[in-house]
């Protein structure tokens, strides 16, 4: 079965080609700066060589139209395959309340993904550009895998905020959490490497890229994470601030005279490691910096490992105690001397990490000593190939509940 | 040596005289709604009973006389004491980044004092205003108490925040913390009380009340806070948010057309347990509530000691493990209910309260078992008794370092 992931953002479409049997990527690739003067197209297909084109891309569903052409061609290419497109999966940031879990894409569904908009106004519209130029040329069952679904099962007290009650409840503001895809794949890699049931674990997972987040994980299921009803929230990160004390954004707006769109802007872009070594939002070029004995840029990386360090903490305390930790993504897969520095920290816990294993760590492994109280593991996170998987497992369910036939195939 | 403690809220004037000799008090009072239609004087003497006096007090100035009036009558009370008011303790909330210790008023101080109202808003002009009331009639050394004082040794990392550098360098945005008193008292208490010393230690101090807040000691040293630049951020309090993701403030704002004045009386008078109960800011009334299967009352606890929960596994892990944790305020010393719920939360850390202990708690005792590998602890607080010992410190450090005179006395 050919199941293609696609990940639009405003002016990007990433899009990857899975062959299921096997989990194998047929073809990827990313179309930047979509809307503006010249765009760049690049993709790969079968493992071959990355091709790069310069073209004029005006919209999503122009861009939509390009990765079909190309994908047409990458079947072709491919000799003795008989595969096709048989369905299409789209990462979806917010499903507010009601997605806890991927959904089949109907009329009804994209309504619900334009009412959040209002939530995630940077995210859902390009999101649902990508569904509907999709939807336009392959006419294949479209599924929606959400940031947020992962973490519907938080309990009220911890995605409850302490504004008052109606308030929140008109609005819908709450904590909602992000990155699910990344926590729910690597959470289960990681109880298959260690050959636990997950359902019987306490694990706390670390996402560390651009955009960081950390959850808690009980029984297999989110019971708390860090960003909040918006992806500012938690942990620092390389642009955004993470959580401080609230009352200072009424304080900055008066003094420094922004708009909530200027301050909205400062607090995401402008801020974070960026903000606090003035070096860059590159958490390796703030490590050479520091090496270096540059001091804003020791003091990024201290605050970036403190307040890991007491997220940490606080979910091994509000799940009475942790069984698991991974590291994942950009920062969490490859930097051994982040995943050193806040290990360190947690000798209370009984974590002990190998540190040769943690230096040589590659891919997928557990880098604790055998006698450490806490595992602790780096897991390669792959939010595509979650997001195929739980287009494999909608589009099934709906062909075992419906008896519906085998959904058609378009491309090629 | 007679110290009179001064605490000037926006229409407040509280005062406790103390004895240093035993450290006795001859004398408190309150003076309510000054500035009012009509004020309400309360007052007590060498522990007879309360007087009560409804007065108009157009001002602090005002209420200051009343009270060295009152004083006067006290002393004479008093049979065959020779007691006199020998120097005056101020409680004032923000001493900024300048003031990490209590210090004696001279014009520089209040320079100082008047220029961190920027900070806060609320409390120093009142607190300054209590000042100068007192010089005018009471010319005895003045000392300044800072709520922040104590924090000041927080390590950089802990109290710079994930924004622009320079913007905070600029507007003085950090991690200030309050309650200092009150922690750095009952960390003391605590260490004095299980015979250990405090610059030997790991404890973590919960200052609960109508407002609260947590820190971390180490080594006798605050080392991190849960109150951030303002009172806001933290745990969530009878009528303050504590922290929430920071975006939502100008969400609301927009949502709700607020302006920065009515966004900020939000956050701290109508949320918190309030807010999300929709009964009280009285954890008594809550809990009756959620006893009674109240599911708002219910929740809003269960956030309570949630955050709470949170943020002691947070200074567990910023410190590397803790050895003891200490309940005090309102509610940290009243309510063995929240006290065992909270703890309950904290096995994995080896905690063990006797149920039995904690039930019967009245003044500052041990609640854990012997075996516990932390030790839990109740130490009422007593931020007055505290202002005096800095007082009488500070005017000891002065006699000492500058041999001045006896300071003179006035009052009698």
């Amino acid at each position: 079965m050919g199941i293609l992931v696609i990940n639009c953002g405003s002016s990007t479409l990433k899009y990857k080609l899975f062959e299921t049997k096997g989990e194998r990527a047929i073809s990827f690739g990313v179309i930047e700066r979509i809307g503006e003067e010249e765009s760049a197209v690049k993709y790969c297909i079968a493992g071959g060589r990355v091709n790069e084109k310069k073209r004029k891309v005006p919209s999503h569903d122009y861009a939509f139209g390009l990765v079909a052409d190309i994908l047409r061609d990458a079947l072709c290419e491919i000799p003795d395959s008989h595969m096709s497109v048989d369905a299409v999966g789209h990462r979806v940031v917010h499903g507010g309340s009601k997605y806890s879990d991927s959904i089949l894409i109907d009329s009804q569904v994209i309504a619900d993904i334009k009412g959040y908009i209002n939530l995630a106004p940077l995210h859902n519209p390009p999101n649902l550009a990508g569904i509907e130029a999709a939807m336009k040329v392959l006419p294949v069952p479209q599924v929606a895998v959400f940031d947020t679904a992962f973490h519907q099962s938080m309990p009220e007290h911890a995605y409850t905020y302490g504004l008052p009650y109606k308030l929140c409840e008109k609005h819908g503001i709450r904590r909602y959490g992000f990155h699910g895809s990344s926590h729910a794949f690597v959470s289960q890699y990681a109880a298959d490497l260690m050959g636990l049931p997950l359902e019987e674990m306490k694990m706390i997972t670390c996402h560390l890229g651009s955009g960081s987040s950390i959850t808690a994980i009980q029984n297999g299921r989110s019971v708390d994470t860090s960003m909040g009803m918006t992806p500012l929230a938690g942990v620092m990160m390389g642009t955004r601030t993470g959580s401080f004390d609230p009352s200072i954004t009424y304080f900055l707006e008066d003094k420094e005279g922004l708009s909530h769109k200027e301050l909205d802007s400062l607090l995401n872009k402008k801020s974070g490691l960026l903000g606090v070594s003035g070096i860059s939002n590159d958490l390796r070029d703030i490590l050479s910096a520091a090496k270096g004995g540059n001091q804003r840029a020791q003091l990024a990386i201290a605050m970036h490992n403190y307040g890991i360090i007491k997220t940490i903490g606080a979910y091994a305390a509000a799940m009475n105690g942790v069984d698991a930790i991974v590291f994942t993504a950009g920062i969490g897969e490859n930097s051994s001397d982040i995943r050193e520095a806040i290990c360190s920290h947690l000798s209370y816990l009984g974590v002990v990490v190998d540190k040769q294993l943690n230096r040589d760590a590659d891919g997928a492994c557990v880098v604790s000593e055998v006698g450490s109280c806490v595992n602790i593991l780096v897991v390669p996170t792959d939010e595509e190939l979650f997001i195929a998987r739980e287009t494999e497992r909608c589009v099934a369910d709906q062909c075992f509940s419906s008896a519906h036939e085998k959904p058609k195939t378009v491309v090629r």
